[in-house]
């Protein structure tokens, strides 16, 4: 069954607090070679049937409107895996 | 800079409880285009310099060890993104 996988990530200009912390544990661990980590979300949306322009479409506003928070997440990926 | 983008999801076979309350969103506001929707975390870890083979593998080895729980998650991707 299709899947539209939409991707949401905080917004660059703000702090990641979980991110910072992976990012620490990371340094402290002595793996050096990540230099920032940032963690967002994942949603997998199944879809029955096959996915229609208007079915991606209600996609982009669902994940616009009800997946993020405008105000500190960004959209960053919205794509249908088969 | 190159970016490491780490996406984990909930094992399929685990209940995932944020997921179902969104499947129930979803369904009440009228979409019902989705059958099912799951939740999991996109971690982007940023690499100063090039992405060799050898800094690719300890971003493997993190994935598995650090950033996902591997009872109740699996890591579904790992790619690079310039």
């Amino acid at each position: 069954m299709p899947t539209i996988v939409v991707d949401v990530m905080p917004k660059a200009e703000l702090l990641d607090p979980q991110g910072k912390a992976v990012s620490g544990a990371l340094s402290r661990l002595g793996k050096d070679a990540f230099t920032d980590v940032r963690i967002g979300k994942r949603f997998e949306l199944t879809v029955e049937g096959e996915v229609t322009d208007e079915i991606l479409a209600e996609a982009r506003r669902i994940a616009d409107d009800i997946l993020s928070n405008s105000v500190i997440e960004d959209v960053v990926g919205i794509e249908v895996v088969e």
